[in-house]
């Protein structure tokens, strides 16, 4: 390729904000690349369009969506007389680009099940020190950004915090595709009421409505989308399936899988394996959907019978019921619910564990550990949104929400 | 006419909801006759519009739309086994239909200037007997509904009550045309969550979400919109105009005005004088927009210094500075203005009133006090939304939120 | 006003575009000035709204809608390399935020009853000239592009020309507010093809696809919005309206009016009288859709049958029955009309032409004589889309389709 | 599974039309069949979305978006008086959510890669006469629909003609999820201008604006999305992949793939194969998107270097360059490049073809062969749209456009 031939100008169609122009060629060159362009094959959303079909948008889409919004609040920050530099800019649209390259297929399920004691953000830092290599240094100043190591804060706060551009644009864009129009946030009227005091991301209180509402919404997103209980069941199916087949692979069986996947399903690779065996982040660049499905849709036909009848379950969408309540469920319940499903499918004790099982699910609307939401008021104060409410009583919302569920064979009841 | 020649199956074309069907010719002759095609000439937000240039609707277009989503809750309700007949559809269409008919021009603003001790409702309620005349008694049962006698209880619900397709369509239409995104509330999801239990209506717990999300929007549109702070300097403005006229015609000063508008300079009518003379609510039913605004206009050329000042400046958008602040504002910050006012102006001492004035608004979510909002849970068990969100501290939002503001002219800073 | 201690930088709400700033002070103080706020009160669509009740946006709104077009626009062609000064860039957004100024109330209908042998355009002039005295000549530049006097032609071409802000404003705008989505364009994919070639605007081949769907919408919205009969109607009426005040006023008929409204009534001002006349174009500055409407309402109530019965037939939305065909209504079919309504009304012979009444309408979507929309080729050429278009013969579209219209009173049939 | 324990009133969220409902409980049935949930794993626009990074919603959300238009079709006509029976609602109903049911994964590419002389309709009426006998014969009436033996004819033409409740829903959803938002129609706008005469389905002749966008909006999709070049130049990179990997197998040589698609690489079925041996539409029936995309990732690192190097291009978007024109390339132009190719990657003269290969396509905006698009008049004339069109030349529209091009790699120029 003669790089200097081709147009780096790229613009792509979006259907949540329309046009996104690619701003320089740096930029342009780390799209093209395949670390890159494997997040088109990794859904944002895991299994979440078996609830609502058109949630398969991409962790590649959601990057380039979030690099959009990047460019909108570097410019509402110039426009409002702060510096960035050219550099810095430069800088923040990468480390938004990338935060998220880390992930693997499915990876909310999955974080657990192939690899050990890591985390997508862990990986992410992988791939870009990687990257940084690749193109000869060029990335220093976003990996500082993405890291928090570089002296301008509010620059890794638009990166990662309350108000970032992940969480405008994940957002808008999973309500866009998921259909529930209620999660619809206003990241155009967001960013406009940015600005920056001592090196802190601040939200000018005359918008003070618009961040309650972006607060609500989200808290609405992870009820109605992100835990929904059909998704926790398919999700806690897929691992079971990975538990499943890691324990035929060490049994020996014979197992079909692509030769990415196998190597996860022999192995239990921690930090010190991405860090040190240049195979195991080559293989895990390779790994995404389609590697897990396609060997999932095959094991339906596998001699194991709880691998097959698992995997027949996600492919074919017949998943578990669940049960989701306040609290924790009675042993005496659960207990009834295994004896039956023993008896039910003809499993030895300890097999029951893959077909009824529980566990908790938790969130919070407004995090008061982490980053503040600040508001600024004319008079020049600064207040912790959780105080500045008038009304809504931010305190309340901060506190974490437990769901208890519990899952189980439709065949049962 | 010959009605039977006239096809009465007409189509709204409306930007919020598509196509709407006018649903029965009863219903058709209702909406062409005078007294509800005035509505179209009054603006459903006032003069919002000088913030909002979008927000030029009507109260025609809102009462078309709430008929609208009666229609759709009508069907849901039957689809879900709760018998409405033929004649109670009707009946609670009509009502909605007409249950702002008795507004007057920016009557926010103008409810306490141009008649006495009366509100929208009592004149609504005016007209629909009148109307009931009209159409020899067809409208019995919609009057029944909306003055809640009518036995099905839950049918005036649909038209007045927390949830009730007034605020439905209101709050959709106004985000809508104003532009303020965030105030969308999506009408169709939160009807097909519409229940009723003991002859009330109530939303599944499955919804409470997007319960949630509905007061949120409507706090929102409460202080981005219907008290936003330029508004209310318009609407304060506008009332010291119509008083400084009526004080002139009291006094025997020439003033350009319509016939209709001139009845109500002239007099101060009061709810008796509305039941026992026809005049008075004939006239009223020939005032709208147009009869105000124009003799506003003309008046800016009036020889009386104060109306004339005043009148230009709401003509020509140049409005009063307003402060707004959580207490009342401090005595002698208010004298110093006025003082200066006075001198400025070259007024007497009682004409600064016309120029400086402070005044408190208020407003809250969620409204203990009126119909609760009900939430069907799956074991039968109905909860009042403020004890059943799991989180929102709905008790929180229903606690009246009060701003103070003093306005005065931007020439004086 | 110390213009100084004003914040200028106002940000307009539009449920189109979302977000308008206002780029600089020049511009904020023309928009001030009660010129422009005039244009608050002028529909854009006059009476449309009697067919799509939310079709009451104004000519004030439009004129925001283009500039902020025009923004966009000037941007693109500096990105692609094209110099447009920072004097060029005010001049241009100058002349399209003015280009509509000239509009009285209700035009279309009233272009040729209230004045004489004079359009909007000629009048915007006037009003840009003494603009242009009150800011100091600051609008010189502005006048030169809009009379396409300025070197740069392309300018000229941004503010009026077949793929104009104008019209990329008001075709989204209108179907946007009257709900005829079909009509919607992507103005944004549009303004990113255009280029200058040879001073021209030109647009890349590669869009060539929006211009014809551009075409075609705009085809569409003349037939269901412009030339909506409904709506062809209603303007008639208004002109009936019109003919008949004016002639009531010259037999010395006294008749309610504001001052503004009488001397148009009582006049018939040329080109010369608003050039030379300072009081003819001061009036001017006055009138809006509330002077003529108000009148008319009241002249519901006056003694001369036809002009109350045509106001009260405009007032309550009693149209008259249009029929529209092909070729031209037969001599015999109208005069069998006429002789009826004679009757019926008890007219004189001449009144007749108040209530039956035939003309045409006419309307091409693409115009062979104006400037060109020209297509760029990536080998440099530049082709008419009347040529290039590979299939859409554009040349039959650019025939004028004439549709002949009779108008009389429902009753009659 | 205990069937009547499920709540088999299922409601689909859809970003497009919001929310749709299962009608029946035999309709949930067969879209809990495997055979109908496979088509979750098949993308309506096959590779498309490597240019409109959105496109990826599947066959699957297509079909219950046509069912849910012919829904509200099926309503529309009897709300005019036309007579359509229970049987035949779920039966027109059932026939367009079958209509596709038989495409394969990426089937424009792979139509004629593999199978022989087979298109999707041929496999589709298999499957359906596969789940007839499933479904003990209920779905007989919904047959004869889909294959036009059924005595209404017009139920035919609502599954399957110019105005189709395919087109209109896949037109619609394309556009929304490429953002390519001039393709949008108004569904809801053509269906309600639905009429039937002679047992033939019309468009009433006040919508023939409507349609005439609809056509140019189609026109526009084809040649903006469909035929978008980029999108050819990968679908036939996949066609050739396809080709080199079926000549390797032949070979005799090793090639990692799921079971099922192995047999179709092994095999060229015909149409007599599919009826006669049932393991061929067993097996297509596991087959979707997942087993050829994940065989093409592994195959990246086969040894054979054409297939290698073709994966890679495709799985990395690398893809190659692409010219277009009206007239055949020049030969001696084709083999300067072919020379060049074989020079570059060192191949033998009967392997450029995999690198250098020309085609056409073409496309109809109107087809005057197959059931043509009619008007019905009010005087109750019936006239083909071709004809019936006052301006836009439909017979120029009917003329197919075709289009010659040249693909060639990158690295070349």
């Amino acid at each position: 390729m003669k790089p200097n031939l081709i147009n780096k100008r790229k613009i792509f169609n979006d259907p949540v904000y329309g046009f996104i122009t690619i701003p320089d060629d740096l930029i342009f060159d780390i799209i093209e690349h395949p670390y890159f362009q494997r997040l088109r094959r990794i859904k944002q959303l895991g299994l979440t369009h078996l609830v609502y079909p058109g949630a398969l948008h991409t962790r590649f889409h959601h990057a380039i969506g979030a690099m959009h919004l990047m460019n909108q609040a570097v410019s509402l920050l110039r426009s409002k007389g702060h510096i960035i530099t050219k550099a810095e800019e430069q800088g923040v649209l990468i480390a938004i680009l990338l935060h998220d390259i880390g992930h693997g297929p499915y990876s909310h399920a999955l974080e657990n099940s192939l690899v050990l004691d890591m985390n997508h953000e862990d990986i992410s830092e992988i791939f870009m020190d990687k990257l940084n290599v690749i193109f000869d240094g060029k990335l220093s100043l976003a990996i500082e950004i993405f890291k928090n190591i570089y002296p301008k804060k509010f620059l890794h706060q638009l990166v990662s915090s309350q108000l970032d551009m992940d969480r405008l644009d994940y957002l808008k864009r999973d309500s866009f595709f998921t259909g529930v129009s209620e999660g619809v946030t206003s990241t155009e009227r967001i960013i406009k009421i940015f600005d920056i005091v001592n090196d802190n991301l601040v939200a000018e209180a005359k918008g003070i409505y618009s961040i309650e509402k972006f607060i609500i919404a989200r808290r609405l997103m992870y009820w109605q989308v992100y835990l929904h209980k059909t998704v926790l069941s398919a999700e806690y199916m897929l691992m079971k399936i990975l538990k499943r087949a890691k324990y035929l692979v060490e049994k020996g069986e014979e197992l079909f899988s692509t030769p990415a996947f196998r190597l996860f399903l022999e192995n239990n690779f921690n930090k010190e394996d991405f860090l040190n065996k240049p195979f195991v982040i080559n293989n895990f660049s390779e790994l995404d959907d389609f590697d897990i499905f396609t060997s999932i849709k095959v094991w339906t036909k596998h001699h194991d019978k709880i691998l097959s009848l698992l995997s027949k379950n996600l492919v074919n969408r017949h998943l578990f019921r669940i049960e989701l309540q306040n609290k924790a469920f009675d042993f005496a319940y659960i207990k009834k619910i295994k004896d039956k499903t023993i008896k039910f499918y003809n499993l030895k004790e300890d097999e029951a564990e893959y077909f009824v099982y529980s566990d908790i699910t938790s969130n919070y609307a407004y995090n008061l550990k982490s980053d503040k939401i600040n508001i600024l008021y004319k008079n020049g104060e600064v207040v912790d949104i959780a105080k500045a409410s008038d009304q809504l009583n931010i305190s309340v919302l901060a506190k974490a929400v437990t769901k208890h569920f519990l899952c189980y064979s439709k065949e049962l009841i």
